[in-house]
């Protein structure tokens, strides 16, 4: 995730996201991502330059059947969505990594991208007492409700500092 | 990863890599991947707009001293490099998922990265006899040999036609 914090100018104290505000068990989802065919062949074009991520005709000849993004691009949009609803308001410290990504179902042009937020478990860090895990699973879901990519990992928050308000 | 089979018109039959080659144990390195400050601000405004990642200035100002790449543009860099050296002439068929991937170290502008890909082990599908499971470890370096990120996870490989001769 490699998000560390960084508040954003715009975004006010009171409506920060720190650790205790992702009580384990809660769900969220958000966001409405529109992904288009010219964006899946840029993103191929630098990073994963395959027929079935590159060009419209070519990939009906592969097995893929037609243009599909790359499952780093599917990633990459999942985590865009989670800056602008989640992360660019909250107090993320980053992630050291994930304990798993799968990629489940194509992501094709004229998918609706959402994301569906699970915590997992929380705890405080013993080193450090003004940070705490969170384990989150993330699911892309498209416009049929079908997962396309899960991923699960930690991510580090700051605490709530003393005498700011609860939200 | 999401690499399926798609021989490049370019690529000669006998230079592609099946299943059988890649024998578990083996260790190989390629590629150099020149990072530059315009390509992780590009990337960042797309998919990942923190501060750290999108602006010279402030990043200054953050805890990460200064600009870094997102971690999800390590890991397209990483899939560039892979299918640059490897994927396009192979018979991947794409990979389902990663067990784990681990953004160790910072990616910075002027970084020179490089792939290590270890070969974990190898076995037949059972359902599929045409097709076997390579679990492979990918580790991005950087010019200093660290290791920026790690990933592990299988890609699935068409198995040797009968008659081609092996390489």
């Amino acid at each position: 995730m490699s998000c560390t914090s960084a508040s954003p100018p715009e975004t006010d104290v009171m409506d920060r996201l720190y650790f205790e505000d992702f009580p384990p068990g809660e769900t969220a989802e958000y966001g409405d991502y529109a992904v288009t065919a010219e964006e899946i062949m840029t993103f191929a074009r630098a990073f994963d330059p395959q027929p079935f991520h590159l060009d419209e005709v070519a990939a009906r000849e592969t097995m893929a059947g037609g243009l599909i993004a790359s499952g780093w691009h599917s990633a990459a949009i999942m985590m865009r969505i989670n800056c602008d609803e989640v992360f660019l308001r909250s107090s993320a410290q980053g992630s050291p990594g994930l304990d798993s990504i799968d990629w489940l179902k194509p992501v094709k042009p004229g998918d609706r991208l959402s994301v569906r937020r699970t915590t997992i478990g929380a705890r405080p860090s013993r080193s450090r007492p003004e940070i705490g895990l969170i384990e989150m699973r993330f699911e892309l879901l498209n416009q049929d409700r079908e997962v396309v990519l899960r991923q699960q990992g930690s991510v580090l928050f700051r605490r709530r500092p003393d005498g700011e308000a609860a939200r």
